[in-house]
């Protein structure tokens, strides 16, 4: 039986923008591993698996499981025979901080970028829901938030240095092929691409060749991703 | 011929304070490599092989080589029989980006911290040289600029975050046992406990008890290591 995944979609089901669920998307295809999906919404409280509320949860077999990393280890170590996502368990540990980083340092300095541009994607009831949780959240109007962009960029910029370093001496942050660093990574920037044409790097970032190296992955399964109009 | 290298020194030459420095320490160590130093001070320009500018330099017969993750790499490369620095070459790509988020994200905010510190430790000749070069650096005064450190000493405890995150997993930033990432991450903290008594963690952080695990490793190595008086 394959893989099955539940999958945040915007208003238009085929825009799936939760950069961790980005992360599951290409360590599956990393591992070989084909899935299928459902699209879920922020409003969907009840069609998750019981005891799970958080997506991705992914469906194998007798198994359901929730958080990406979570999700990661577990693939790892049930599809040994595959490529690994890690390179051994103290790639797994590194893994786990530079996760950890995106998580903390990288993403929030991502939401004021976008945060309005995914508010304007949802479904209406998803809008209500996204409005209220993350105005809360932030202590401010979504429009607020978002207004400064071109400012608050500079902010995410800066905090991507480590990456810019560690593509100086290979052209994958898992160095000769990609890892699941590299998933963590371009999971942030999927979630942006798919509901934003807001441009989050420099036109001469050293980021961009490994960023256009990732977009092409896959047959181009970041690059052809269903994404918001411009 | 036993590994040496030069180390960075304050006045009291038994004083090693370099955060690279402690990093290569580290390594040795945990590769099982002895080796001697050299005291090395900030004005000690023509004291390095002809070609380096740096500490650490290390001289392994006829290898000479600078900067830290240069020299872990060598070793990791020289010594493949001694235990490894990386767990092979996923994790040495990844611990690539960790050093870097050290370097950029973790260690420029203790400057403010133990700044004026460093300066008192240091000789006279080193001290004019530090603080001409780390005043233009800073924008402002040694005095200055660690006089808020009890308020800025949160953005410091902010950014090791992701070191948090991974160390609910394990209890090495390497996973079941250390590696190069701990050393890392211990270098900044031997930079500042070589050179300051300011106390860099609330009592009760959850970095803690690895803090204190990294003190303890090898005899004591950073715990029973000379430091400024009180």
């Amino acid at each position: 039986m394959p893989l099955h995944f539940f999958d945040l979609a915007a208003a238009d089901p085929a825009i799936r923008f939760s950069p961790y669920c980005w992360r599951l998307r290409f360590a599956l295809e990393l591992k070989g591993l084909p899935a299928s999906t459902t699209a879920w919404r922020f409003t969907d409280t009840s069609a998750l698996p019981a005891g799970h509320r958080t997506v991705p949860t992914l469906v194998d077999g007798a198994t359901v499981i929730s958080d990406s990393f979570a999700i990661a280890r577990y693939l790892e170590e049930a599809y040994p025979d595959r490529p690994s996502l890690f390179g051994g368990r103290v790639g797994l540990a590194h893994a786990r901080l530079i996760n950890a980083w995106v998580d903390s340092a990288v993403q929030p300095l991502m939401v004021p970028l976008i945060v309005r541009d995914i508010w304007a994607a949802l479904l209406p009831r998803d809008q209500d829901y996204f409005r209220t949780t993350r105005e809360a959240r932030l202590g401010t109007t979504l429009e607020a938030a978002q207004a400064g962009r071109d400012q608050s960029v500079a902010a995410f910029r800066k905090a991507l240095h480590p990456a810019r370093i560690a593509l100086r001496d290979a052209p994958w942050l898992g160095g000769a092929a990609p890892s699941y660093a590299d998933c963590v990574l371009i999971g942030a920037f999927m979630w942006a691409r798919s509901i934003s044409h807001f441009e989050l790097l420099a036109a001469d970032d050293p980021l961009q060749p490994w960023l256009d190296r990732m977009l092409d992955l896959h047959g181009g399964l970041g690059r052809f991703a269903p994404r918001v109009p411009a």
